[in-house]
């Protein structure tokens, strides 16, 4: 049978892709087909060649404009044949056209509870704001920043006079437990969004077990 | 010893009021020393009798003006020596000038984890938007619609398939331990709202537990 394909697009460190790739690769046919970056010094780059992962660089900096950009960056996923794209930490706007040719195979992961929070900074937003809970989201990518569908978010409980150094270490483990629990509720055919009527309430349809009753 | 006095102003059932009552009333050097409604058919006026509680009923349509009824409701709180006001399903807006004049002793319990969802039916608000978390908060009220500093907050994880009478339920639940968790938290000098400065991080400081170090 063939595998559910991924896609992770990253610009830095690569924390999530690690996740993925220790928790999700290789397993229940699930693979990480390739990785891109948009910077050639992304750290993420080396994990993945570590794992024997097809990489690529697609900088800015190396085309005319973003819509070029990003159309070089389509050709390589459609080339890798990807089921889903996969934004962890990807720190880049992606044009509108792109969006919309992966619309509902596309999804980020924000350190947030969104609607709280979307943007630039958002742990900082939050403890700014002075939330007692705050948590992680992942959703499917949509024109809008941080506005498309929910999958999967989780709460965490603030401690008190909270750090902002400890309360990004409680963001970050969160986030490595739900993406890849989130990949594989998608790639078991588990997810499906509602066709979006105006005015209507926005449900992404889950299952609770795999191949078990909503 | 005086005890912390409470005012409590409900418009309707009052089950956030009977968990007070239940719960923190009469303990912990804390008393509720009368109720306010807004409505003279609100449940929670017999709630305040079969407790004891003095009431006094502040409907806008007995007065000239919003400003008039709560100068009146004001002159009530101060004539029962109240050191906290707590809104439980208060229904109604209150005049900037009462705002200002109970400014910091004064909290508000909402059914979703704020800034998420503020206003009028945050649930629906919530349900709509598809959120998988959502909450309670508990927070001090300023001028604006659901801004003010937070005191407390509490996560729920949503069922899947959500329906929308039982996450009333889930949430209602807890508020009714919320609220007096934070009503305990004030009344023992656990609270403080950090002065306020422009751009600044604003921080209620907490207590972690009676006389403890934070």
């Amino acid at each position: 049978m063939r595998p559910f394909r991924l896609a992770v697009l990253v610009s830095g460190e690569g924390s999530n892709l690690q996740a993925i790739l220790d928790s999700v690769h290789g397993r229940e046919g699930i693979d990480v087909a390739c990785v891109g970056a948009s910077r050639p010094d992304a750290r993420a780059l080396e994990r993945a060649r570590e794992a024997g992962v097809p990489t690529g660089v697609f900088a800015a900096s190396d085309h005319s404009d973003r819509a070029v950009r990003d159309e070089a960056l389509a050709e390589f996923l459609i080339a890798h044949d990807v089921d889903l794209v996969v934004l962890a930490g990807f720190m880049e706007l992606l044009d509108p056209a792109f969006v919309r040719r992966f619309d509902g195979r596309m999804i980020n992961v924000h350190p947030s509870l969104l609607p709280a929070f979307p943007g630039v900074r958002a742990i900082e937003q939050a403890l700014d704001y002075g939330v007692r809970v705050t948590g992680v989201t992942v959703h499917f990518v949509d024109e809008g920043v941080d506005t498309g569908a929910i999958v999967a978010q989780a709460a965490i409980e603030l401690p008190y006079a909270p750090d902002i150094a400890r309360v990004e270490e409680m963001v970050h483990a969160v986030e490595h437990r739900l993406l890849p629990e989130a990949i594989r509720l998608i790639a078991r055919g588990g997810v499906r969004i509602e066709p979006a009527e105006p005015g209507a309430r926005r449900r992404v349809n889950l299952e609770r077990e795999p191949n078990g009753e909503r």
